[in-house]
């Protein structure tokens, strides 16, 4: 099988253990992630070839940050190390009524201030069948923008699927364009999106029609008919019961509208990558199943797994999915 | 802003990890708190200037004590350090159906031991606005109780405000008198006082009306009748549905009766010290608001989010109480 | 109070922390069990002399293994130290829909290549009231099915109450016969079975009538009228919601048909050894109380504890279960 | 083989992990032990039958207490669980020229509380071939230096070998009368005595010659002048470089006087009963071999390996003392 | 007595467990420090009154660093909460001949970025006696040699003692000026300062005279020539064994050369704030005694301690360093 | 450059923390390693391309294993995963006079059940130049003795170069044939080979001339003399201390007689797996360095730095390495 390729930052995720809040911590726990990396770790362990394309610093946290997604069976052959600083988050853990919090701490790293020459596409992409971003990439300099038009403009030339999560988060763009400036350019080029009905309105001006479900069709209709090359739009709704409890379904529009049911998870064990489970349990779908209803409900259930698992990255086999698919959710022990 | 005072014993609590029993402890978590001192720490933490009166032993421990609580931004300046041993409690964590425990190694403690003449309550009160103590401290030792007759009648000289957590517990009376003897003439110098029907009956031999919540109004008023300094009487209602779930009101009477909607808490991370959160929350309230039912509202969250946080201070914001004030009561994740 | 002797094998458990995954464990949390070994030392720490007979490996950590068993009160005087390698088996545990996962590393342990005559059967049991095993012991190999038989017919030579859990499991049985043609001659000489309509109609082909409780009834008298001595048949019911949630109630027949109600467990700490759990219990409640109705009342109890306790073994006293078996389910703290 | 029976307090010791002081603790490692205790241990490790006499708290901490030693294989039937606490001794472990610590909080434990009355020693002793005892115990309390007195009276009523580490510590001695009113008629029933030359100066006012080595035959000469059942005086000598760096020798004189060559420790992993350790090698030691030189050698080596072994309790084979006493020091690896 | 202020940046440090290297690590331990900082800690714990001031970033990471060092005793009320991110750095232990690692991630912190407006040092250092800052903080940033100069010049007009560490790197000075042309006019206002030959060679252009010792006070006599107000210069000098053995003494000079023998340090638990402990040693010994000598031996035996104490900061009584300057330096167990 | 492909078992490798003993375990360290994949991961880190050739268990421990040495950069393309059981060792860590203890549990692995047919050794040595094993892998079963000579006998076809490292440990030769039958014909395929004395003699009845050096270049000579491919014969001679204090040298013969300096290590954190690191350096040195002296230098110095670093893999640059071979060898930090 064909690679799937991702491009976008790696950070250096630091959690105080358990429920602890920031100021108790004696000690953080390490993990590695990005919306993307996350991705292609997740493809990598359902058996999909993956390779992650980034920019690390020279120094042995960039390399720690390396051969973590070395660990999970990420190609990282074509990482360029080099800059100052690995972006980090600092993840606060809640319970309960009170929220999980997220300080940042990813200004300046290496991978903004990539250099989009760095990156020969043309050769990272030629023995790839998709090419997956998200919109975090673009927000975090015009570097890294530019490195994403490249990505997506050559593949489309070789034939490449592209998907992108618009992921939209207002107070990352700093740099001087707005992303309703931005990104509508690299969404033209993608074949699948994950998109909510408020990046929708937020990023690209579309109001879908009022009512639930009716909603989300008429956004990805639209989005759609504003981008042509996109043939499916897909999204997760949740119903949040508290930090500990999440309830979560999927999405799909491609001419027709179809949805799963919802699945519960209580306890949530760690949300962070919740997204990117569903992403790539959408592609790993998209290419082992015939229909998309089938890829779909691979995708939210890869999502809900995802939030049993510690750290960003979904660990998990396919048979474990297909399990759970077909109707065994009662978590039975297996031996 | 002046000070809040509080005055009471800061023991030493070991516990096991996660939900291990006693004897299968290879390491035991070191956490330190006191139904009063756990006050002054969550008020530092909310912003407002708290100082701790204690005594501890002349030695590492109660020095390790000592600048945990000057951690939590607690001014300790009026500590004595004398006597032996520091009181320490034994804590097992419980799940679902099986109940946490804990030993209490409590007895002979320096705090016990304290000479009343090491305070000099004029001193110590001359910058504060309020002072509060809690029913555990008269019933340690006689010293214990006449220093905390001693801090009361000069809080009352200074004008200060005086709050109470009346918290009966009749296994600890051992010294001689009975509660029920002492009691009285502390509480009868209180303005604000913590306190449940049973502790009123116990107490007080008040007995309310029949009926849930006027039960408690009817008591509450009864008990201003007989101490006329105390102005408002307050206290949680709990729906314990196990160790592992809560739910949680509070409750007020200041010749008006108000409560707050029941808050629901799954999992409980930690309850010991949910208690003294809801009293220090009540006290920031009523600094802050306007309202006796927004105090009150700010003292039940406060105390929910006490059951999400390790150890038995509550170490919050003001702005995370207010948050979930707002209703957002899902834990959706902070970036 | 005279012994109760139990005989198997006692593996080393070793499980990744927390909810990680294998792939993800720096460290290994280890225990001790044995589906038997575990019901004698859940009845050491209830306060009845028990004796576990099993065949260690001749090395470091066959001592291990033997000195974790002496911790909870077994008596461990009669086990054997010869072979090479001690039974391994790795647990992830798994979290809301996610199953936990056992790899099991068992074959050609010590235990499997145990000498039958090594055990001296009339000397083990002369001061024993109750003699019990599992349906794992047999299928481990020969001679762990021959040591079965040989200590089951001391035990009734000599008078001893015999109880058995006949615990089916098909890919245990390895080594030639099936376990069709072992363990009707073993379940023939036992006074105690647990055993599900399942395992009976897999084992003795004995079909139950339909319908929920009659079911079991139906098989119970079933098996009773074909193995005579047997006077009593239990077993657990469990509606399972997740990983981290079980309900679970107790069954029993022995002439009439006893249940008791569901009891809640959420979270699940720990599942495994529930059934172990559960069959200590019984033969607790068998020694100490006038009714099967109590008896089985505390066995379902001790086995919801036992969902609360990390490790394989319940580590209770009688005093915890018959406080929730007077209703206290919510966990109250203990002080 | 007889037992060695042994009587004293058991504490819990709470130490910060590595070197970290008291006050950076947020966790503390838990470990059981006491100064005769652990000879108990020793030798149950060693194969030689062992039981220990002590008094525990009725609580689930005495519970904990004796389970431990349980798992290290010692006879723990003759306890008594009675009273309110256990002893504790807080450890801070030193590097270099930086001193450990031990904060004792041991005052008023169910120990120094005990009833001699409680230990029926004709019926303990009856199977026993040695008593050992140490100083710490007559210097707790009237009533534990009565119940020593019992056990010796009753020792040597049965013709028991019985040994004791006079171990005079000054400031223990708090209940009345002093170590020199009460330590020499216990010692005079004594065949076994662990002394060096300062105890017995302190103690016995008696005066060694000048001279290093001539210095303990001169003592112990007086000693046993003194007292005529004492048959073997033995001691340590230590070299200290360091909290890090140890150099040990051991001494007898039994009419000769013997000495073994010093043995280099580096690092020192855990002090904590090393003399007890010697103690016990040399009870293994006098019981298994020809030669005072060869015991006094296996309690030397025996000693030295305790300082490489996390706890108070010397968890050893007699093999790897022998390994060693061939010359084996340098501790390569065993496969 | 009177307060001892110190400015200068606080770091949070992030180091992998034990030897494990950057790659390996699954948790990082958290210290937080700084060179100024970690002086003002120590001699809060000697019982000097010591105010810490700096800028940290208003976010919760900026809270939990001042948090710490209020734990210490500091008091930190003139620190400002403003701006983007806390200074950090990784540091990866070493052992024997493997070298520790830190690798800096300091770049652009609140507290380069400080307003030198936000510090009224006339108001900071109206109770104080002693102002101290380290050639790390003006190498930082314009702002943070601004506010330096700016404290130095106030604490020499209210009369102050001034000491600095001048403490040299070279990659640090990034922001413009050289530590050439920066640092004498801030070393000019100094009474005490810590110089090496190197330093004064690299920062000052002095060449000491040839030959071991007396390089050391021809160095410190130029000088103090060249700055008139500087009445002693001091220095450690090192004999590095490996990661793991350090030997260290002291050296003076104010007129007279004064040096301490050295003291033999293995194993090194932690070499970080070695230079830190001997100045805070330095202060607290002029404070204290009346001769330079004494003050000097205390300096450099609080420096060794350090050592063998975790983490940046010099937790030590002055009972402990006397203890050794009486020679006991063989950390012989305190009871 | 060209890849160095190493063929041999992978081990789970579980170790209690720190120095605790097996029985005192509740955790285990969890590392994987194995002779020759040791050298492929030190090679991985050191910039050279590596690939290992094993045959894992198809469960999750076996993709556990699998992954950890991905994350080290190893190709692991050419890996099979059938059979039952992953191999495992049980590793106790000494110190000082206590040795390091291991206890194996590998037999019947799935190693050691590999099938021959299942490696394609043109293939997988198409773009390769080294090929390394050791004398492990044939002592494991015949079909891994066959797989040993297909992979030697293609590699020579292929005009790789080959080395081995005989390592004979008599144990572990179980399955009929002996060593001296078996090793020979592989040898006599080597171009470089880790060979001592005692090796020498046992495996092959090669006497060593007496004397120290003289001893080495005497059996290098015959050894080459006897397989006349062999162009270079190395070896490591230990000085060991204790278990915590090791000297190393390094020697070599090609002819000419070289060695190197002892080098000191202490403590050593961990020492399995420092003969793999001297080969590795071994190898990187001849494929850098223009003389044996400094491929030899290289090597030791890489051998003496993992044994200051947990775990089997020798985790370092060639520039830490290159910075000792200069002499820098107190350590000293690295900011």
């Amino acid at each position: 099988m064909k690679q799937v390729v991702t491009f976008g930052e790696i950070m250096m995720r630091l959690s105080p253990p358990l429920n602890y809040r920031f100021a108790q911590a004696a000690t953080l726990e390490v993990n590695y992630g990005g919306g993307d990396a996350n991705v292609a770790a997740a493809l990598a362990g359902l058996g999909v070839p993956a390779a992650h394309v980034t920019c690390f610093p020279a120094n042995e946290l960039g390399q720690a940050a390396a051969s973590q997604f070395r660990r999970f069976g990420v190609n990282m052959d074509h990482c360029v190390f080099q800059g100052q600083r690995l972006g980090l988050y600092f993840l606060e853990v809640g319970a309960s009524l009170r929220a999980s919090k997220v300080v940042y701490d990813r200004a300046d790293s290496a991978f903004a201030n990539l250099d989009p020459e760095s990156f020969d596409w043309a050769e990272i992409l030629k023995d790839a069948q998709w090419l997956h971003w998200t919109g975090i990439t673009p927000a975090i300099s015009a570097a890294a923008a530019r490195a994403t038009a490249d990505a997506i403009r050559v593949a489309r030339q070789l034939g490449l699927t592209v998907s992108a999560d618009v992921n939209y988060r207002r107070n990352l763009w700093q740099y001087g364009p707005r992303a309703q400036d931005v990104m509508p350019a690299l969404v033209a080029g993608c074949d699948v999106v994950v998109c909510s009905e408020n990046d929708a309105a937020d990023l690209f001006g579309i109001q879908a029609a009022a009512g639930a479900e009716n909603s989300f069709a008429s956004m990805a209709a639209q989005l759609m008919a504003r981008f042509p090359q996109i043939r499916r739009v897909i999204s997760t709704r949740r119903k949040t019961q508290s930090a500990s409890h999440e309830r979560i379904k999927g999405l799909l529009y491609d001419g027709t509208y179809v949805e799963t049911p919802y699945y519960d998870i209580t306890p949530v064990v760690d949300r962070i990558g919740g997204g990117d489970a569903f992403l790539s349990g959408f592609i790993y779908g998209s290419l082992h199943y015939a229909t998309t209803r089938e890829a779909l409900n691979f995708a939210v259930v890869a999502s809900a797994l995802k939030h049993t698992i510690p750290g960003d990255v979904n660990l998990i086999t396919a048979a474990e999915v297909e399990h759970i698919m077909l109707g065994n959710t009662t978590g039975r022990l297996v031996r």
